[in-house]
C-alpha cells in the first residue's frame, strides 16, 4: 500500500524537476546537545531501519549556503542558528547499489522520475550547525517516518556515506572546538564552568581536568563572569558565565 | 580565423560529453614559490586579457579528488605535490553574462555543445596545492594561449570568482602556515632559517621580527639543524636546516 507522503513526494518533484540543479546535494551535520550529550538530527526512513541526515537538492537559481539554510529551516524551524560549509563528499562510489534498491522500494518500485533523481550520482557539501534542541520544531521530510536527535556516540544504521560525513564535522568541531561558536551556541546564555566542561568532554568524547580546563577558559579571555549560581548552600556555589566572543 | 586548438577543443569535447558529470567543477590553486615570491599558476585566454585558474569538468565515475589531480598533473606534470581539497564555491551567480558572451567568442561563436555546456551553472570546489616551480613543466589547456606563475599580490584580470577563490585559499594558508606544509613543498630540502623567514613574509605579506620567528620554529621542534651553509666568511655562515614533520 503506498503512502501519501510518498504519493506527494512525488508529485511533488515532478512539479519542480525542472528547476532543481543536477548533481549537487546539501547535507546537514546538525549538532545539538541535551542530557550533557553532544546530539546529531537525522531522519528515519519510512519502513526500514535506514537513517540518513537532513539534506537536499540546490535550486537552479538558489546559492548553495541557502540550500543549507533552506534544509535547516525545513527540518527545524531555526533561522539564526550558526550554519557552516565544512567539506565536499565527492567519491563517485558515495552510494550502494542496495541502497538505491531500497530507496526505490521505499518510492513505489517504479521508475519515475524522483528514483531516476535519486539513482543519478551527487556531488554533497556537508554543512555543520549548532541548533538549540530546546527552540527547535522537528519536522520530518516526506521520505522519513521521523527525524530526532542522536547521541553521536549511538548512532544508527546510516545510509550511503554519511557516518563519515557526521565523522568528518566533529572532527572538525573537536579540532576548532574554541574557534567554532561550540559553547555560546549549545548552552543557555549564562552556564556553570562546570557545564561548559561537561559540554566540551562530551564534544572531545574524553574527561578533562578540572583546573586546568578553567585556567585554560579564563585566559582566552572569551568569557565574563556573572553572579553566582543560586542554589542550596550559597558558600558552595559556581559562578556563572556568559560568552564576551564566538 | 579560427585556432587549431579550439577547433580541437570543440572535437574533443563532443566526443567526451556523455561521460562528463554536469553542474560540478575543479579549480586549483596551485602556489609556488621564487625569487622570494609566493605564486599562483593561472591561464590565459586565448586573444583576450582574461586570465583563470586551471580547473576543469569532473568525469561520471571519478573522484572530485582525482578530478583535481588530473587537472594538477595536466598543468603541471606533477604528482606527488600536496593538494587538498579546501572551500566550494556554489553562488548561482558565479560567472556574469559578459565573462559568458566572451567564452562564446573565444569558442567560435557558435551554439555548440561546449558553449551550452560552458553556459551551465557549475558548483565548483577549490582545491590549493603547494608545488615546485623548479619540477614543473607547464602545458596550457587548448582555450589558454599560455598558462604562467604570477605574484599573488600583482594578480591579472581574473574571470568568474577566481580572485575571491585565490583569495579564500590564501586566507587558509596564512592561517594555517604551520599547519600545511608551505616550508616543506616550497623551499628546497636544506634551507637557512632566513630562507624560510623570507617564504613566510610572503605569504603573510608583512615583514617578520627574526628572533621571535626563529625562536617560535625552534620551539615547535619541527626543524632539524644540519651542517653550515658554505658561504663566504665562516663564522657568518648560517645553519642549513630541514623540516622533521609536514
Amino acid at each position: 500500500m503506498k503512502d501519501d507522503g510518498i504519493i506527494l513526494l512525488t508529485e511533488q518533484f515532478d512539479a519542480i524537476k525542472d528547476q532543481i540543479l543536477a548533481n549537487n546535494s546539501v547535507d546537514c551535520v546538525i549538532f545539538g546537545y541535551e542530557e550533557n550529550q553532544i546530539k546529531v538530527l537525522i531522519s528515519k526512513w519510512k519502513g526500514k531501519e535506514l537513517y540518513g541526515l537532513p539534506g537536499g537538492f540546490v535550486f537552479l537559481e538558489e546559492d548553495l549556503d541557502k540550500a543549507a539554510e533552506r534544509v535547516l529551516f525545513e527540518r527545524t524551524g531555526l533561522v539564526d542558528s550558526y550554519l557552516a560549509q565544512f567539506y565536499t563528499f565527492g567519491t563517485s562510489n558515495r552510494r550502494s547499489e542496495a541502497e538505491i534498491d531500497d530507496l526505490k522500494k521505499l518510492l513505489g518500485n517504479v521508475e519515475n522520475g524522483i528514483i531516476q533523481w535519486y539513482k543519478s550520482r551527487f556531488i554533497t557539501t556537508g554543512y555543520l550547525s549548532f541548533a538549540s534542541i530546546k527552540n527547535s520544531v522537528i519536522y520530518p521530510d516526506l521520505l522519513s517516518e521521523n527525524c530526532k536527535w542522536h547521541s553521536v556516540y549511538e548512532l544508527p544504521n546510516l545510509v550511503f556515506d554519511h557516518k563519515k560525513i557526521i565523522e568528518k564535522a566533529l572532527e572538525i568541531i573537536r579540532a576548532k572546538t574554541h574557534d567554532l561558536p561550540v559553547g555560546k551556541s549549545l548552552l543557555p546564555a549564562k552556564f556553570t564552568m562546570g557545564e561548559l566542561q561537561k559540554l566540551h568532554e562530551s564534544v572531545l568524547n574524553k574527561k578533562l581536568d578540572r583546573g586546568n580546563f578553567q585556567r585554560k577558559f579564563l585566559n582566552m579571555q572569551t568569557l565574563t563572569r556573572h553572579e553566582k549560581q543560586m542554589t542550596g548552600g550559597a558558600h558552595k556555589a559556581p559562578y556563572l558565565y556568559s560568552f564576551v566572543i564566538n
